[in-house]
């Protein structure tokens, strides 16, 4: 479970930064890939990664401004071409226009994809649940329908512990399968064994939090409460001035970001979403000030690939 | 006047070949940029030249398949965000279908452009004319409504020579504007003077034909005949299993373009729109073979500038 950072600017591309595109690569864990958000060239981006589009079953988008969307029919496109079959189908999450943006450049250029799509619109709390994860969605506050997304990645149950039972002498046979189901156990030997004895700690599973363009509300810090890593807008920095414009344009800046991930006590903040403007000693500074609030800070940069480990306490808590 | 390639690839992005872009730089004849087809990441490609949006003032959309037309939003987008001014409209000639798309794509996005667009739907014949500068478009033979351009600069009248003038001691005044005028002066010692005697040669304006999707069609040499240069589309390579798949996808093959870039006696040939897999040796063998048929052919790779000179023979005829 890795987040690939494929375009971390505002507004428009620039030389170091395209526009906002962030995949969940969930390939260990249902041999695929999320994306949030898909502005222009997300295709591009992807070229220079490992990820293959028709792995992609999922895309989240956050608000349909164009730095968030307009990449989505040319990799809708490429993902067809590429060979993705019917029985691969895509969905899409987001607002309701998505899908008359879509349709109507699939329509124009007269496009037909290899495989279906699905589109749902966005609505408050949970808007995907199965038997391995689960996506709570909540509305934000920009100039235009925006929305946050939960990432929860169901426990993990603890594995059988196969040494454990070899090292008391219960032998191998279907009885291991009622010991892995917690149940108990009476042996030919008469011995009366507890399984919840031989089965690992529940592997709690992961946390990822995804707050693009907003300006600071309530509903963050409720989707981002205790996340493993929260990925924040900071879209501008920690200045009077640029406090003012953030609040001008319904966006955050660094310390809006900082504060939040204090408050929801998350295990890690990624900033992205940021002016082109923020190329070297610039982001040094905004790393500085923001780690004043919260130490965990990291400003993502175009084709970062940074790893959400299973969280540590939890290994150790045996 | 220059042709600066910005993708010169087909079908979907490559590492070496964007899709289709190509920008026609007329700073100097007036003080504005050309772009023929959009592909997505045409504002990126941008980036990595000295063209500036704002500059751009007529768009011409060949056809409206995704490779082709994919970039127009976020290319719109950024040409209003970096400033262009109400006094600064843009026109876009395409297929019908165009209006459709941006205007679907920038209403979805809430996006309010700073300048106004103009929508020309294309028809066959003259599509733009003003005292320097004549478009004239003429139908192609794709799977979607396609159209060819050609772009003839006026002539260029000749110059007064004022270096004659005065070494035949005739005084400078307002009688050079009515030489230049080609009238006939009669001085005060008593000369008769026509003006056309001082009048350098007239300078033949350049034409190039940008053709790209099609297969073969009566239109393309009509519409290059005598052109300084001839853009157009080599999707395929001249081997008989390419030429088939040229038919089969209502395309052409390098071979075809060397044809008619013959048979409408042009001064160069530039082909485009090739398939990803042309780089390094399989490039070479593509010029090697079409040379054979048209030996000042080119093979355009992104962000080439052509240089487009004025004819020799004109300037080498007095
Ligand atoms: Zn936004
Ligand atoms: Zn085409």
């Amino acid at each position: 479970m890795q987040l690939e950072f494929l375009g971390t600017g505002s507004g428009q591309p620039s030389k170091f930064r395209n526009v906002t595109s962030i995949a969940l690569r969930l390939l260990d864990e249902r041999n695929a890939v999320w994306l949030f958000d898909v502005g222009e060239a997300t295709q591009h981006q992807i070229l220079k990664t490992t990820i293959r589009p028709r792995k992609v079953e999922k895309i989240f988008i956050s608000h349909l401004h164009g730095d968030h969307i307009f990449g989505l029919p040319g990799f809708l496109s490429s993902r067809s071409f590429q060979g993705a079959d019917k029985n691969e189908p895509l969905t899409i999450y987001g607002p309701k226009g998505i899908k008359d943006f879509v349709q109507t450049a699939l329509r124009v250029s007269e496009t037909r994809l290899s495989y279906p799509i699905n589109y749902v619109a966005l609505q408050e709390g949970i808007i995907f649940d199965d038997p391995t994860f689960q996506v709570i969605a909540a509305p934000m506050r920009h100039r235009i329908e925006t929305w946050g997304f939960r990432v929860v990645e169901k426990d993990h149950p603890g594995e059988l512990l196969v040494d454990k039972l070899r090292a008391e002498n219960i032998p191998s046979g279907p009885i291991y399968g009622r010991l892995k189901a917690g149940k108990t156990v009476t042996l030919a030997d008469g011995r009366t064994i507890n399984g919840l004895d031989f089965i690992g700690e529940t592997q709690k599973g992961r946390v990822v939090t995804l707050i693009l363009d907003t300006r600071p509300n309530d509903n963050i810090a409720l989707l981002a409460h205790h996340a493993d890593v929260l990925v924040h807008e900071s879209t501008y920095g920690a200045s009077d001035e640029e406090s003012k414009m953030a609040r001008a344009h319904a966006h955050s800046t660094s310390i809006n970001a900082a504060n939040v991930a204090k408050k929801a006590q998350v295990g890690k903040l990624v900033l992205t979403h940021l002016s082109a403007r923020y190329v070297g000693p610039l982001v040094k500074n905004l790393i500085q000030d923001v780690r004043k609030v919260f130490p965990n800070t990291y400003v993502a940069r175009d084709l970062d690939v940074i790893e959400i480990p299973f969280k540590k306490e939890i290994h150790e808590s045996k």
